[in-house]
């Protein structure tokens, strides 16, 4: 699996064969179809595995501010961006497997990881309807940003990690403007 | 077209079949097959028709400043995702075309159109890597903030027009405290 999700992250999955995943597993190719059944299988059981690592990184240490926990949230999702390069930016453009189905519902879970990890970094049980736009445009944003990162590379990583706090910041600001419950939320987190 | 076009937008794609687009035109099943090949090829046409008509109603209309204009924008924007509810909902979750290939190309080339629009929208010739930046993660987070509409339909439209716009200027304002050129930018559109 770990072979699997390395080869994955660094190549165009059209170009990763059974082969190419048994040699570097040193297993046989019968045995990695044993287990997994077939290229778009492996891909899937890859994918799910990322999803899980990724998730776990993104799990919040404790201290510090809720701030400081989104920055080294970032920090660590980039890392994960960083070393999955290839993958990820295959799995974000449509990527070679078709979206919908269980490759879809991997991404989309992740999305929603994220959006409730926020949450309750915040302290938010339920959020108002302009919080959940918000705080799920901003997560498409980091996405983007992630992406438009890995194709030019012509910002700093540190510096694009603080900015995209600060867009946080910002569109906390914006949404407090439109819903009271923001702006205390805005408040506790400051 | 037009009556695949709506179909499309109506329901899943899954659930159009050749025989619903021959009996919504008035043409037999074979004169669809015979002008489009099969229901991929039907659905890619009816896609690129829809982004060319999308992308025809956001050309801007002249007069009024950026801002003005990004808000009379977005309310076209808004009028299509409504229109085109389901469908549009369904090809941004994924859909049930493989996104990659063509349908993956058309929904790229619609983000690309719109990226350029609001460049030339803000007399902006070559964006700074912050700016591209900035707008990408702006127009995902559109995107993202309009299939959240569509789910919950609970925050009213007009709101969510404006508060876009005001995300677009909140960035743009964390965009200029890393960039003079977003500065200058920022002070022409006000």
């Amino acid at each position: 699996m770990a072979a699997a999700l390395e080869l994955f992250s660094k190549r165009d999955a059209e170009d990763v064969s059974i082969d190419d995943v048994a040699a570097a597993a040193g297993a046989s190719r019968a045995l990695v179809y044993h287990y997994f059944g077939g290229k778009q299988e492996l891909y899937v059981a890859a994918l799910r595995s990322a999803a899980d690592r990724l998730e776990s990184r993104l799990r919040p240490h404790e201290g510090g501010t809720s701030l400081d926990e989104l920055a080294s949230g970032l920090r660590r999702y980039f890392d994960f961006v960083e070393e999955h390069a290839t993958g990820f930016a295959a799995l974000l453009r449509g990527g070679p497997a078709n979206r919908a189905g269980e490759v879809g519902e991997i991404v989309d879970g992740v999305r929603q990881r994220l959006f409730r990890l926020i949450l309750r970094q915040m302290r938010v049980e339920e959020p108002s309807p302009v919080l959940r736009t918000t705080l799920r445009s901003w997560i498409a944003s980091v996405e983007t940003a992630g992406l438009d990162w890995l194709e030019h590379r012509d910002v700093e990583r540190p510096t694009l990690e603080k900015m995209l706090v600060d867009h946080m910041v910002a569109l906390l600001g914006v949404a407090a403007s439109y819903d009271g419950e923001v702006a205390g939320l805005l408040e506790r987190l400051a």
